[in-house]
């Protein structure tokens, strides 16, 4: 069924009320989880709503919990999510790295003990919309080998890096696996296999099939040992900084189950702090119309920046609503 | 023939003092060339050196250019590289961060106008003996086509992220290239297929064949597009960062052929800033000890840190000296 955003929005912001969160994080949440879903990221929007009420029901994710500040020198701070939702405390955290980046042109906020942040772009996003280069980035549970292991034992760990242009913003979001575990389960549904392998199989042959991958447990980080090597460095930057979690302590937690008490990180820079406003924006978009306008390859049609497309989504999804399957929207409505 | 850390170093430094270097200059890059060669990665020591000292022959890199700081403002500074040796301008860059971190946590230090760094793990080898955790980036010229596409726009740009843990580092040095070029021209010597595909032939396939990657120009990004989004945003970071030339204005500076006056990016964190520096230890063990602790896959021996192996080979250079191949060494013996 067709769904339009105030219908989307009101209806999470009601299942959230009975979850106990106040007005103002229920409102929050429900804005964050209905734009992933209008931005075509049904993984971490819709789809993902139900197990996040079920983290709250369990006792995982805290309602009432409010994000603590531990400590602040100069552009750098650490705070505690305790345990609160990923969402309202990633947030948080972007804002003050927005802040302090105002004013020191750029800055390092760090995260402890908080939740899964669902769709990474949300903050690099946040930070755009406010003019502000950002790089963000988590750990998450065990649920990649390294490289020439055969069991799980780095994250995929997500990062972004978006840079804002006017109303468009270039942004990178991506897993440290080749796809994300929502486009895996995308896929298993659906039948289909990936384009390029994903995984490997229970033998240890690289492989496009999502069953194989979801049976051996084996995702293959992007450009193999490089992703694998990026996963753990990312797991220690985040854990130092934080004074949080690495990915080994988030399984002892969670007894390799579940996945709460994560690390983060985010940093802004300003782009204009030294005064260089119009050279920066002719030099954004001279670079996309010279990348865009390569020679294309065999069976392409454009080349896009990245962002490109959700942002496309985004609009066509607010003009039209988008389109919810009826069993999924019955199993929301009834939470 | 073999040949001891002294004897290279040595003679190095002599070519370096004929090409107009002073002796400090020259003795630190002897060191850097030697170094590298010494970790095992001869692409970015004895076998780039003659490329180095031909650039300089053109005046593409000065040797007598000391960078100049532009820009100064907290821990953020920004400095012209006046298109100076490459290794020199990083090495006093990266030291600049290492020297703000000191006193205020983390910094940002970026470099236009530069050179070539050559080993890009070199200055966070720097940072890491000094305590540091850093982040270090850099453009290049177009030298990988976007997804999507068959020509070169987007630059292979390096990154490094390293940890310092007692006498070891965890260090992350790469391309976003599945192979590097030094690998790429490695394998085409030696007549060797790469291990996955690395790159496009000239019909759109992907191939292991390096002939094929040398002919079509189509080097792969790691990841495929997650790669090709992730140097566009590093080239935008590093040169709006820097107030520096983009890829695309490195491509028209150098009319394609020759690669000067890039951007360059130096972050460095002190992990004890906020003091809990035994924690921090442990992490990082236990860490290792988990991720290397992994069940094997299938034909693997054993799984490595990132930066492992070039500290084992720096380790069995150092006591036995380095097999040099006779002609090259002679090569370099005449510049």
């Amino acid at each position: 069924m067709n769904v339009s955003y105030e219908q989307m929005s009101g209806t999470f912001f009601g299942v959230l009320i009975k979850c106990g969160f106040s007005e103002a994080d229920a409102s929050s949440l429900a804005e964050i989880f209905t734009d992933n879903t209008f931005d075509g990221v049904f993984s971490h929007g819709i789809k993902r709503f139900p197990g996040f009420v079920q983290y709250v029901e369990l006792g995982l994710v805290k309602p009432g919990a409010k994000p603590a500040r531990l400590r602040k020198k100069g552009n750098f701070e650490q705070w505690d999510g305790r345990l609160g939702a990923g969402p309202l405390n990633a947030l948080l955290a972007m804002d003050r790295a927005v802040r302090i980046a105002k004013r020191k042109g750029f800055s390092l906020v760090t995260l402890r003990n908080t939740n899964h942040w669902m769709r990474a772009a949300t903050y690099g996003l946040y930070a755009a919309s406010r003019g502000m280069l950002s790089v963000s980035f988590t750990n998450t549970k065990a649920n990649m080998p390294p490289w020439g292991a055969k069991e799980p034992r780095i994250g995929n760990n997500p990062f972004v890096l978006a840079v804002p242009d006017g109303d468009r913003t270039i942004i990178l979001d991506t897993a440290i696996s080749q796809y994300s575990y929502g486009k895996l389960s995308n896929h298993l549904e659906e039948r289909r296999d990936f384009p390029f392998p994903g995984g490997f199989d229970a033998d240890g042959r690289l492989t496009v099939k999502p069953e194989a991958i979801a049976e051996s447990g084996r995702m293959l980080p992007i450009g193999y040992w490089k992703g694998s090597g990026l996963s753990l460095l990312l797991d220690l930057f985040v854990s130092i900084l934080s004074d949080g979690r690495t990915t080994r302590e988030i399984e002892e937690l969670g007894e390799g189950e579940r996945e709460f008490g994560i690390s983060q990180a985010f940093m802004c820079f300003k782009p204009d702090f030294f005064g260089a406003g119009d050279r920066r924006s002719n030099l954004i978009r001279a670079t996309l119309e010279y990348v865009k306008g390569a020679a294309l390859a065999e069976g392409f049609e454009a080349i896009h920046y990245p962002g490109e497309r959700s942002a496309r989504s985004r609009k066509e999804h607010f003009m039209k609503g988008v389109e919810i399957p009826d069993g999924l929207w019955r199993k929301i409505e009834a939470l």
